[in-house]
């Protein structure tokens, strides 16, 4: 890949981003029926400066599979909905106890813990409800909500939360065996789940086939992947300046991560393969698939 | 009402919560992507002893508008998953922080708080997901989706909830100037939104009319919010030993309820006027509505 690709990429992916946020902002309004308290607390976090990844992949891959941009709307937001709640559940005291997300104060610093598992909660329902409401094609409903439920819940990104959680129980400074499968398990369904998710919801909006379907899952899971060591490995070798988060903090909760069990160039390694395995899927679908490839590589090459 | 058709109709709903029980217990299982912790915490409370009131509302509304049993299970069970959620949420430390319910230990008790919230979060997406994959006739999904997202989100339920937490925040001793009118709107979404979505899904189930399924709405609102005055009525008037959790909370709490802004007489007006409503909706509708009718009623003579 050419530094051209790469910067042309992350040119996309970062006018996507603002393109997208004004249609959430346009969108996602709420009249009296919801207590203004909690519409702020849900706009706080869903509108806040975000990299809209997940909405990107849905729309990438919708694209390839020739669906229309209006389709991919409303699994876009459906999955940005159910990112915004994984990071406010994330962050509380109970959880992560974080302060600081994407630069700003966490949400429940800002409304306090109920307001923001309230608000967290409202998100899960509120991207159901857009599937059901404001997918295109009706007939594609069920087959998105089976696709958002299962990528999200127990056997999904909650599961995955579930499995990092209890695996920092015991003592940072004296942490438990940890093994590459168990690190390798809560990436892929704390992370890969909704990437995979994106992609396949991109394909279902299109009509795609059933391999092709699982190829793009397959490339969404490797990508999520891959994004996941980089965020660890970020952890480890970044300023907080340069995050909007604390730095560092994942090797004083213990937590399970890919730098923690095998070291920081072996984690690199396991990124690469995991780009090459993404990159693989992808190619075998036709059409332009440069774009997605060369994301693939950005992922993985954010930490450098 | 006689005394005799009053306890058969306790009798139906409580053969009902067991027959129900035991058909959640078969089809909730787990298997290995679900982390064990996770789906032990899940089953604790899912499957913790409960009147099962807004699944028996699904197969009677059902009943009453001719669907078939099967059609019922998945809103049924969706319902019962998305209640079970809120009292797990409710429960919290950051929320009405009880430490007893159904006479049992509350679920961060026993899980701690992290696993509790991420078991909330994920029966959320398991309802969507019962929703999507277990309806007999998948052209029900949609408005189903809608209906429960609708019921439990920002505009109902979790909306309610958010009031009713918001509402409590001045001090106990010194409590708020409370309005009727805001206790109407706390208890119409957080206890009657749900009563009504029931109704409203075995209406759907059955292909009923839109009179219909807005006689069975307004039914189910008006026995959610008698349902919900005689539970408060119960927290003043009832030991612990009778309810299974701490009686006389809510006042302790400053909570708005309507024997606190209006007193015990007057409460009982109110919830006897939602009973007639209830029943006067419900008799526009074809068909035996007896049992429904006599459900009304158990409804607000539960604290006598």
């Amino acid at each position: 890949m050419t530094t051209q690709s790469a910067n042309s990429t992350l040119d996309a992916v970062k006018c996507f981003a603002e393109r997208f946020s004004l249609m959430l902002d346009e969108r996602a309004t709420f009249d009296a029926k919801t207590p203004p308290m909690l519409a702020d607390a849900i706009r706080y976090s869903l509108l806040a400066p975000g990299k809209r990844l997940r909405p990107f992949l849905v729309y990438e891959c919708g694209a390839l599979c020739g669906a229309d941009e209006d389709a991919c709307f409303a699994p876009a937001a459906a999955l940005e909905m159910i990112h915004t709640f994984s990071l406010i559940h994330d962050d509380l005291p109970a959880m992560d106890d974080d302060d600081l997300r994407r630069g700003r104060p966490t949400n429940h610093k800002v409304y306090g813990e109920a307001v923001a598992i309230l608000a967290g909660d409202a998100l899960v329902t509120l991207a159901f409800e857009t599937l059901a409401t404001k997918t295109v094609n009706r007939e594609h409903v069920a087959s998105l909500v089976v696709a958002l439920a299962h990528a999200s819940g127990d056997k999904g990104m909650i599961g995955g939360q579930t499995l990092d959680i209890e695996g920092q129980k015991t003592p940072a400074d004296n942490p438990p065996a940890q093994s590459l499968e168990a690190v390798r398990q809560i990436h892929s369904t704390k992370t890969g789940a909704l990437f995979e998710c994106a992609c396949r919801m991109g394909g279902i909006v299109a009509n795609a086939d059933d391999d092709t379907l699982e190829r793009l899952a397959t490339f969404g899971l490797n990508l999520g992947l891959a994004f996941q060591i980089a965020d660890d490995l970020l952890d480890v070798t970044a300023s907080a300046t340069d995050l909007g988060k604390k730095s560092g903090k994942d090797a004083k909760k213990g937590k399970q991560t890919f730098p923690a069990v095998v070291g920081i160039e072996q984690s690199r390694e396991h990124a690469e393969s995991a780009v090459a395995a993404a990159i693989e899927a992808i190619r075998g679908i036709s059409g332009d698939t440069s774009r997605l490839e060369s994301l693939a590589e950005f992922a993985y090459r954010r930490d450098r």
